[in-house]
């Protein structure tokens, strides 16, 4: 049976998620500067550092002691207890404490805090902050995304030829999927005005949002690290969806986010959707 | 025989330099929100706009007014007579009234007004600034790389493995150069912590210069796309050379930046070095 939440308790979540944003910018930010402890996860270019996982357990704790009968789900904890993801109805905190950790060690500014919460299984609020860049874009499903509290609304591009795409070469360092995202960048600069990589799953999707380039794809990211850009740019007017074309898959990991859907059909014909299993 | 400048001349120039790209960039800020009319040059991922036009015209004049005597190089100028270039001894201001015109197009930030003047054919100043995101990135010869008159320095960093490197589709869509550019990009993710494209050499150069990205490389662009970034990481610790090894060529349409000596031979190893012809 669906869970029942009130307009005046998303009201809640979303005062309370741009508090705690606030307080995970400040921690990002004190440590942006310093000499990091790298540690390394699936492979050595997937990065992880004591910042996020300091921030994780700060956000989480904060949240718990409002809302204790919560669910959450957290890209560090994920990684730590290795259990499997499970998204249910009940309201979910999903969080990325560092979209972009490669950045954030590399001392590049582009590094986000992302935080979207689920009812039903669908995305009610997202934000994403970027303390070094002091951005925060902001979204509640119906009313719009915002960055700083300016209503941002997607390029509108129908053109693929006319578009720039933004997409990465990832932190995968599988030979077969590296050959496979290269050949899809490949496709995508020579059909396009060219390609953009920012290094951040949660930054890419704001910029789509903001019409600061025209579409963005990914295969090999997870919920955290796109549920809150993708309602900023759906709220924007951009279309999400599968990169192969059908729906958004949240277990997927994989997103296209186009300005429009002409857009997004032209981009998702060019590319080879690689299957980097479900969570 | 070479010519000579004395100091306070040359702190002449810089001063005019600061004042034009300020100019510049109140032109370029003016018409970033607004409608193009876009017009293409190589081909159609090509771009120019009124505003780099109307910019390369209004810096040259302020320049020439001052300067009467002093020898000028441009993009747009360069594109409009198809003349050959030619660098001499004598003061030159070099400019690219917009580096990163798709960006300009798209609404993307990074956008930049690039200065940089060369006496014996050595470049003795460079200015970058970026309007939209108010970076004004400075340096002369001899005296440090500055953002907003902060200190920059590069990140140090000499293991391939570790780096982030920077580099682009680019603009050319002949599929053969495509090709050995997107062969070099899969180069560089399998050998790195990844890469990242921003969609301009000069602020590419200036990411690099504040330690943000720890080298940039690329083929096919020219003297004023790097003429003043390159300077500015230079003075920021950084190793400025062609991407084969051999020494920087200012009209060969190439460069690799990197925060040191090693790294930079760790990525001309990786590559295959494109020959897209001198200026």
């Amino acid at each position: 049976m669906p869970v029942e939440v009130l307009d005046h308790q998303l009201k809640e979540y979303y005062t309370l998620a741009l508090e705690v944003a606030e307080k995970a910018g400040e921690v990002i930010r004190d440590a942006f500067n310093k000499e990091k402890m790298i540690d390394t996860k699936s492979c050595a270019a997937d990065l992880v550092t004591v910042t996020d996982q300091a921030v994780e357990k700060l956000v989480f704790s904060l949240i718990r002691e409002k809302y204790p009968t919560h669910k959450f789900i957290g890209e560090e904890t994920t990684a730590e207890t290795g259990e499997k993801l499970e998204l249910t109805d009940h309201p979910t905190w999903i969080i990325d404490p560092i979209d972009g950790t490669t950045n954030f060690v590399h001392r590049i500014p582009e590094v986000c805090f992302s935080l979207g919460v689920t009812v039903n299984k669908e995305v009610v609020l997202g934000v994403v902050y970027l303390p070094i860049l002091n951005q925060m874009y902001t979204s509640q499903r119906g009313q719009g995304a915002f960055l700083n509290g300016e209503k941002l609304t997607a390029s509108g591009q129908t053109d693929l030829k006319q578009a720039v795409v933004i997409c990465e070469g990832g932190s995968s360092r599988d030979a077969d999927i590296v050959e496979k995202k290269i050949a899809n960048i490949h496709r995508l600069v020579s059909a396009s005005h060219g390609i953009r990589s920012y290094g951040s799953a949660a930054a890419n999707l704001c910029r789509v949002a903001q019409g600061a380039g025209d579409a963005y794809v990914e295969y090999g990211i997870h919920i955290w690290d796109f549920i809150a850009g993708m309602l900023i740019a759906r709220e924007a007017g951009a279309v999400i969806m599968d990169p192969s074309g059908s729906a958004i898959d949240l277990m997927g990991r994989r997103v296209l986010a186009a300005s429009t859907q002409s857009l997004a059909s032209q981009i998702s014909s060019v590319l080879t959707h690689i299957d980097m299993g479900r969570d």
